[in-house]
């Protein structure tokens, strides 16, 4: 498990922003630039969000080198997820509408899931039973380990 | 403007995808491989999908190089709404639960339009008038030539 650092000596640095200031989910892998959480919504358990360090606002901010790397950490965590659970679909998102700090979501879907086949941000369609991390084919602790070795392998000076 | 052309003849080709059938919207530019198209939304003008054109259903289905190229391709559609826009956030999201065939969304987000500050697909907060597309900077069609442009830059043999 790795511990969240603030980049508070970064000149980039918002204390008023959200991802400046907390982890934002639970922390399963910090690299210099950027981390990977697991976000804690009962709704969608296997919801990681790849997470850019310093605060940039859009995705055109970061160089092509940079974006490479933020989009490996993506395909990583991607590929964890299919292999491990065997999802209906993989959503990708960068929005930031609220918090403009730059982050991918990386969600495995399933037809059973509330809000399928819309995304996760439509109204709900069903209610679900039994809940949905029991439903998955791994655990949630075991889920993040692998997610964490396999970005890991990805991180420089790893 | 470029003529959406079907993969017929490709092995992947699935007659009963509509992104394989059809254009998906308005024909702004088609390469080799992918083609952009601009999404008629009354609700959200500033639209566009950079749209993979053989049959592939996740984004790690892709080589690391074609993924590569589709991130290129929509980095440009990026940089040209946020120069010609102006806009609050610009939104990207690989869904595809309901049309399983790769494609990206680039959004142009206003703090004026009818679910700001949610994602596209929340419900909708308030009434806007006037029109969404008479609020923009320029009109459709010379954006649609700007985009058309920048990402002709990017086509293999343009």
């Amino acid at each position: 498990m790795s511990t969240f650092q603030p980049l508070e000596s970064d000149a980039s640095f918002q204390p008023d922003c959200e991802l400046c200031r907390e982890a934002g989910g639970v922390m399963v892998f910090q690299a210099r630039h950027w981390r990977v959480i697991r976000v804690e919504d009962e709704a969608f358990p296997a919801f990681y969000r790849v997470v850019w360090r310093p605060h940039v606002r859009e995705w055109t901010d970061l160089s092509l080198a940079h974006q490479a790397e933020v989009l490996g950490v993506v395909d990583a965590v991607e590929r964890v997820l299919r292999a491990t659970l065997s999802p209906a679909k993989i959503n990708l998102a960068s929005l930031g509408n609220m918090t403009p700090h730059l982050h991918w979501h990386v969600i495995a879907r399933f037809e059973w899931d509330s809000r399928w086949p819309a995304p996760i941000w439509a109204p709900s369609a069903r209610e679900v039973a039994p809940a949905p991390r029991e439903r998955l084919a791994v655990g949630l602790d075991p889920l993040d380990a692998q997610v964490a070795r396999a970005v890991a392998a990805l991180a420089p000076g790893a």
